[in-house]
């Protein structure tokens, strides 16, 4: 087993992609990515050898330490528990519940139905009215959510891993134009965050595989 | 803020409520149940005090040391991290991130995808297909990923959260009608599961709110 540098599959526009290398920057870990470019191809997911690496078919994964893990979340906490500074969990048991359980509505509760697969299910037609139902819905919940834990960020005053969910949800929503006036909380933190270099540099049109129409 | 009992809000049926079951089960907390009908009355789910409770309309929702946490992963993580014994995850990082990584494959990659109120959107005809779908490609990914992580349970030979997760979803596959054969590991693991005592209390044929028809 080589150490090595950690390599990350990723695609630029997967919010999920987008989470960890949050994660790394904020971390500062040293990483390479490999794009896998999830319409080209058919989708370069399916091909064996990724399917060997993740055989969910889905990025992230990050290949560190000897193996590999998928599942953004599974990441992040890998990288916490191994890589623990700066902190992206609280030390308090109950802030980092509240941390966990904002991460996992929108990892869960969100994402998984406004992703690519769902949406080729779905049918063109349909597809953006489900997507941004899929979206109100959560985000009703979270802006609700948000006014009990924020501070200047989701739970607090720290960054966490719920910050790190949120931001490329909020691109999401914009991509697939949600009115985004009934949720000021979810803006306002949205706005902080992206005045930070980490989220700056983990931004889908500054990624390696971003085509050079969409970079900035 | 009273320390009391812990409250569970739970619906008999539901597979994320069921994994929180479990956990309270094999680390003995003693808990009170609260159902919420997610069928009658259009949904309890929705009343306004529930929502006040736990914005997402879902169950489970755990009251808590004077807290309510929603999402069944973030509930489990908060009893891990306050009631450490029996530990749900194991002390090596790369098991603990195994373990979340199938934990999250089956609750953000799965489960979200066939349950009530996505296959309410679907419409009847499509339910069971769209459904046997988003269990069979789950699965998939499951089986393999268990070749390598699994002894008796999901990650080597102690039960961790990852079974908690597995369970409740082998019976949704059953309940939509999802041959298992292609699924040796997931079955034999599932059977070992189904033996062990927290499982068979907090089973959704043996909760106060199953219909007097399907209690066994």
């Amino acid at each position: 087993m080589q150490a090595g540098k950690p390599i990350l599959y990723s695609y630029f526009r997967s919010s999920c992609s987008w989470r960890v290398r949050i994660a790394l920057a904020l971390k500062s870990i040293d990483y390479e990515t490999i794009p896998i470019n999830l319409i080209k191809d058919g989708g370069q997911q399916f091909s064996e050898e990724f399917q060997k690496l993740n055989p969910m078919k889905q990025v992230p994964a990050l290949k560190i330490d000897g193996t590999t893990i998928g599942q953004s979340l599974a990441i992040i906490e890998y990288l916490e528990e191994t890589r623990p500074t700066p902190r992206l969990l609280p030390q308090d048991p109950k802030k980092r519940a509240h941390v966990r359980m904002i991460s996992d509505l929108i990892a869960s509760g969100i994402q998984p139905l406004q992703n690519l697969s769902v949406l080729k299910e779905v049918g063109q037609e349909n597809q953006l009215t489900w997507a941004q139902e899929a979206i109100n819905f959560g985000f009703n919940a979270l802006e609700h959510i948000l006014q009990t834990t924020a501070g200047k960020y989701c739970v607090g005053n720290e960054v966490s891993m719920a910050d790190l969910c949120l931001v490329p949800q909020v691109a999401n929503a914009e991509r697939f134009k949600v009115d985004l006036t009934p949720y000021p909380t979810i803006s306002r933190i949205n706005k902080s965050l992206l005045a930070l270099e980490a989220f700056q540099v983990s931004h889908p049109c500054r990624q390696p595989d971003t085509p050079p129409e969409l970079r900035a």
